[in-house]
């Protein structure tokens, strides 16, 4: 692919609006790059930092280069693609999304918003449109176990090596020199604040919902907050024979009406939050042993940090009452805390505006999976868009979404740039 | 000690009621046998058919010689010590329990029982009073796993060598042999109908009732049925973030519902049953995932099968509307079932009037654990006598009776054998 006209600065901006992805070429990219750690399954193995994850990065290196961006790895190991704009000093456009996945991943998650930051820059060379703003396309290191890539441009991943769990087991600073970047000189990995103007993630939904709703595309209104706990339940393990129902002390009926609690409240307060009881373990885990002791963990999310809080505040008092009428013992002990990343209001109305033009079906959700946008939103106006997850399935060789409804989601990116791209030249 | 006197028959009626047993005795012998096998925790581990086990059987087998016991070992390796009676040709006074352990078991559990029978032929000895019945003290082999002992002087054991689990992994045939048994030869282990008129066991109650309703002796009511289940329930594993409450298929939701529709069916049941949870399992068992698979036993036990089979049946129906409210499908395979072997009820009247005719409080209750009795309660008339389990804790080196407690229960043994055959004999 040549390098991108200069003329584009001279065509009227009206000509923007006819820009639009190639689905053939889109689903080529999306198909070559499924094909490195794909598994018999059908299912896509591209651990973060495995010998796959290196031949996509540098597969997609290759393709950046071809459409002419002037590309670079940063000490986090982010690969970053620069499409220069008519004013190279103005604040930076950016989007992307990750490579890696997890274990036994789907095509779809993370590659789909790479690919459509390539096609959207593919698009805009070959019409040889340039925007006012540089825009950049960003590969993120690592999005699926430790968030390196993001949490180092945000200037919040973590000092510590061993908080770095890598999927492959390995040092983080070893993990990092294996893909081109640099432990030693991750700060310079963070951008300084205003240096990115806006970032955009186009992802697929990972849940059913705009399936169920039946639209197209998903204006996604933030990130939600997350908070994991571990609680425990001690009551008296004894015989299971020769205990009388009402003289037990026992930690599963306990843990029961604790896990019923929490779905209930989940249900009815106020507001879409989730809560979800995922690992519960049992002592003695014996069938003619009263269970003496059950552990098990509670994740909450919500877009809003006040309503995960209200929910916590609520469970404690009800736990408390639990606890003193089941003569048991119960502890909640925090795991970790993620606060809300709210995607950017006037962002969210660039691309309902982009679906309008576009004749697109849409609505507002949250996204209730992480993503790489997630810590971007931390540093810089941030927005998301959705497209449908056939079934609501992620993370499985089922992951499907139609090549129609991938070009779909690409152009609302596309046309959400250019009109962010206008939209701040002109203020 | 020397032979009893055969003087014994010419005594008067009424001197029996004078016969007491020897509480320093009764706790020498107990102290004794706890020795073998006793780990540092205080608990004991006398697994059947290992040298400890064989260590306390030829103990045992050298105080019934003293006692003036004649001694055999079936073929089953039941232990068996004879104190011939009036008339050799009437049917058998038996009595007895078992002095292996669970691996780390208490010092009374089984061994009062054995050590209760050989205070009784060893007062009745003493003081020269010979039954009209033979009585057999035995020692039953293998309580804790197989019950290959008491099953096989019932008719009742598996001809399957494959189906006895011993504690020590070691195949049915060598553990036999080892102990003086004959797997080849086990059919005769049986004893015909007839043979043995009434069978009585003396044990701990391992369980809190006598404890906490504050009486001395507990009369057995019978030992409990008891059925096992396996109940699974398959929902859909699903991203704990993007799924929706209301569009969950959550298999520990349901299982939660369940274990409590469980539990309040058994606290409500009439009469006294007792349904335990207690080993559970999940699947893909991940905080971050909605469960999937979640599979769980279920234990009941009651006295009466007219019971377990209601509460099985008003469960099946609670089950069939759960599944259809959380969209899963839940079975409910059964592991075994065992019927309730009820005790005589002349059995009973005997205990009862001896502990009157002691100055003994007592209640009537069943017993929840197995025991040798369950098996005997099927081959013959059938009775035991409880005392309190110090905090109702037992397989556990905290598992105490007193002294006293436990010489009071011998006493109750010894009134009774002398009562019922006297009783026998007259009718």
């Amino acid at each position: 692919m040549s390098q991108p006209s200069i003329t584009a600065q001279t065509r009227p901006a009206g000509a923007a609006a006819a820009l639009l992805a190639d689905r053939e070429r889109l689903s080529h990219s999306l198909e070559a790059l499924a094909q490195i750690g794909r598994l018999p399954s059908g299912a896509v193995r591209r651990l973060a930092f495995t010998d796959e994850d290196r031949a996509a990065r540098t597969l997609v290196m290759g393709w950046m280069e071809e459409a002419g961006l002037a590309v670079r790895i940063d000490p986090a190991g982010n690969l970053i693609g620069r499409y220069e704009g008519l004013d190279p000093e103005a604040p930076v456009l950016a989007t992307g999304s990750h490579i890696d996945t997890v274990p036994e991943g789907g095509r779809y998650d993370g590659a789909l918003g790479v690919m459509a930051g390539l096609e959207v820059v593919r698009v805009l060379g070959q019409q040889g449109h340039r925007l006012h703003h540089p825009l950049e396309v960003i590969v993120f290191a690592d999005e699926e176990s430790t968030m390196v890539g993001c949490k180092s441009m945000v200037g919040r991943a973590p000092d510590q090596p061993e908080s770095y769990a890598t999927a492959v087991g390995r040092p983080i600073q070893d993990c990092l020199a294996s893909i081109g970047g640099d432990w030693a000189r991750r700060a310079e990995a963070r951008r300084p604040p205003g240096e990115i103007a806006a970032f955009l993630e186009l992802h697929v939904e990972q849940g059913g919902v705009l399936e169920a709703v039946g639209k197209e595309i998903g204006v996604v209104e933030g990130v939600v907050g997350q908070q994991r706990y571990t609680i425990s339940v001690n009551g008296q393990a004894n015989h299971a024979g020769t205990t009388p129902m009402a003289m037990r002390r026992d930690a599963l009926t306990t843990a029961a009406q604790i896990i019923l609690a929490i779905e209930d409240m989940a249900l009815h307060f106020p507001g879409d939050p989730v809560a979800t009881v995922g690992k519960l373990q049992v002592w003695p885990n014996a069938a003619n042993i009263v269970p003496g002791r059950v552990e098990f963990t509670l994740d909450m999310r919500d877009l809003s940090h006040t309503v995960i809080d209200h929910m916590r505040a609520q469970l404690e008092r009800k736990i408390e009452n639990i606890a003193v009428a089941s003569r048991t013992r119960i502890a909640m002990t925090p795991q970790f805390l993620v606060d809300p990343s709210p995607a950017d209001p006037m962002i969210q109305e660039v691309i309902t505006e982009s679906c309008q033009q576009l004749g697109l079906s849409y609505t507002h959700l949250p996204s209730r999976a992480s993503h790489d946008a997630q810590e971007m939103g931390r540093l810089t106006a941030m927005g998301m868009i959705f497209v449908p997850s056939r079934d609501g399935v992620s993370h499985s060789a089922d992951e499907f979404t139609s090549p129609e409804q991938c070009v779909q989601g690409v152009n609302v990116l596309l046309q959400s740039l250019i009109r962010l791209d206008a939209s701040l030249a002109a203020s």
